[in-house]
Order: C-alpha cells, then structure tokens, then sequence
C-alpha cells in the first residue's frame, strides 16, 4: 500500500449559511486525528489555516508533546503528533507530500452532504483504489459546515457519506475521521 | 434490534499509573459521543460521574443547547443532546434503562487494552449478539487510561481492542466511541 496522508482544513470552509470562512483551529482537533493518523499507519496529518497565528497555536502545542513536558508525562502523544505539522493551504501540502514520497498525491475528500451529479466512492472502492494506486494518498477533511467548493472540485475524488440510521449526519470531525480511517485503513478482520 | 446506549465513565477510571480516579468531564466528549450516538440511532447516552458540581456542568451544556441559544443556533445539535443525561454512577444508569424498557440492560464494555483472561467478543459476534438478544445494551467507555477494574469485572462482556497497523493504540475516547459505533451500528454496505 502506497503512504497516505490526513489533511484537517480550516479554511476554505462554509458555515452554517454556506458562505466562505476561516475557522479556529480547535486543540483537540489537532490531538484527535494525530492520534487515530497514527493509530491506522498514515504516514502525516496536516493542519492546514491561512491565519499564521493559528499555525502558531499549533507549532505550540506540538512542542509541548514533543519537547516540553508533555514528551515525558504521555510519550505515546509525543509520538502521534510527531507526524503532524501546521501548513498554510492545502496546495502546500500536497507539496510537501510530493517533495517528501517524490510523487504527487491523488486527493480524496469526505464530505457529509452527498456531492450533486458527481457519484462519491464507496468506502470499499476507495480501499481499493488506495491499495492500487501508486501514488500516495491525502485524505481531506473539512471543519465548520464542511470543504468549500473550491476544495471539493479540486479532489480527485468524493466519498459517500457516513450513513447513520436515518439520515441524520451531525458527527464532530473527530468523529467522522476517525470512522474514515478506520473504513479505509483498519483490518478487515473484526 | 434492542435498544442500545451509551456510557461515559469519569469514575471509577485509572490513571496513567494505573490508580483509580475521578476525571474531569470534557466539554467535546459530552457533544461528540451526544452526536455519534445519535447518528447510530442510540436511544440514550449516559454522561457518568460521582461530582454533583460536574454533573451539573453537563445539565448546564444541555441546557443551553436544548433550551438556551444553542437550540435556534444549531437546532440539530440540541437533537443529539436530548438523549443525554448526567448520572452519578453506572448502577443508575442501568436502573434508568431498565425503568425506561423494563428489562434490565447488559453491559458491553470496550477496553484499549486486551482484557487477561477472558477472550473479548469480536465486533461481529457483538453486533450479532446485540440483534439477538431481547434486553437493551449499555456500551460502557472509560475516560482517562481506562475503566476501573470494579466495572471491567462487573460488564457482562468485553469488546476486543481497536486495533491499529502495528500495535499502538492510543485513540481519544472520541474517537474509539465512534469506530466502536459504526462496528457495532452502522451500515455494512460501504
């Protein structure tokens, strides 16, 4: 299988409305998905905001766990955020995953409305394609109200939704990636 | 299928050195596994703590997302929480669901750490046994590094660890309840 990275956007997002925002990075975003990235083997987690004070929050917190006292009290979340690192926009990640696998990464976005006229990969597809496809993967979540469409029309490819029994679809990011990676990258055996 | 619900143990817990204590309640675990439960169609999900002072902390989150500002703001967001309530301890929460469906409820328990002794159930056979069997199910999670021995000894079975690519595990519990729920409750077409 070919490496796979996670990307949490703070910006371009929708709110509520579906106008176009930044939103604030949130610190337990940061750990959650550092921690289920490395749990399911990916190989990064970018944090991506425009706001360079926020991609200081976040080169923060990551010294805490790495070199303050977080890295002796709980090394196993030294080791998690590890792979995490603050970027500026998603085009800056996908750079930074080709200068690192030396191959450019195909984008698969989750998304919890369903994508009009564009039908959105099964997760057993997708599981596929990831096991297939040479080329690393960026998995691209959204915050807020979800990617906006200038994200959602640059990825390669959607997936469906995470159905719940009748149709309501309110999970926290944390919760809907760590159900993606799991769907993805967890053993089939269960 | 039963009725399922979930548990948040903040007592009795342990921690990192395996001593038993009470955790403080996190704001976003009371909104997140609000919000997984409900998207997996749970009726009910118990926020446990012994601290009169925190539970009331919870009551004042529902309160303000059922009745207050949040209920106009994010209407959905007050569906979820309106099956969550503060207990003082496991026991009444069992004591509620069995007043609520009259049959007492047996208790499932998920645990990072492999369980000695007692071989833990698959998710399949859980899921399998969850749709068999005519009593409600309690999910029982622990905060902190884990739930304490009393109930671990007291739970009718236990869930096998989610396992990751190479033996780490240190998801939030977040993000555990979340997996755990699209194992035991979500679609199996994906």
């Amino acid at each position: 299988m070919s490496r796979a990275y996670t990307a949490l956007v703070h910006y371009p997002v929708l709110d509520r409305d579906g106008r176009l925002v930044t939103s604030a990075v949130t610190n337990l975003d940061v750990h959650d998905l550092a921690r289920s990235s490395r749990t399911f083997g990916l190989a990064g987690y970018f944090v991506v905001t425009p706001i360079g004070a926020q991609r200081r929050i976040v080169e923060r917190i990551l010294e805490h766990w790495h070199d303050g006292p977080g890295a002796t009290r709980v090394p196993e979340r030294g080791e998690a955020l590890a792979r995490c690192e603050p970027v500026a926009s998603v085009a800056l990640a996908v750079e930074q995953i080709t200068a690192r696998d030396k191959l450019a990464p195909w984008l698969l976005a989750t998304s919890a409305r369903a994508p009009s006229g564009r039908p959105p990969l099964t997760y057993a597809s997708a599981r596929e394609r990831i096991a297939r496809d040479p080329r690393p993967v960026l998995l691209v979540f959204g915050t807020g109200h979800g990617l906006g469409p200038e994200v959602l029309s640059a990825v390669d490819e959607l997936l469906a939704p995470i159905d719940g029994v009748d149709g309501y679809n309110h999970l926290s990011v944390r919760a809907a990636a760590a159900i993606t990676l799991d769907r993805l990258f967890g053993s089939l055996t269960r």
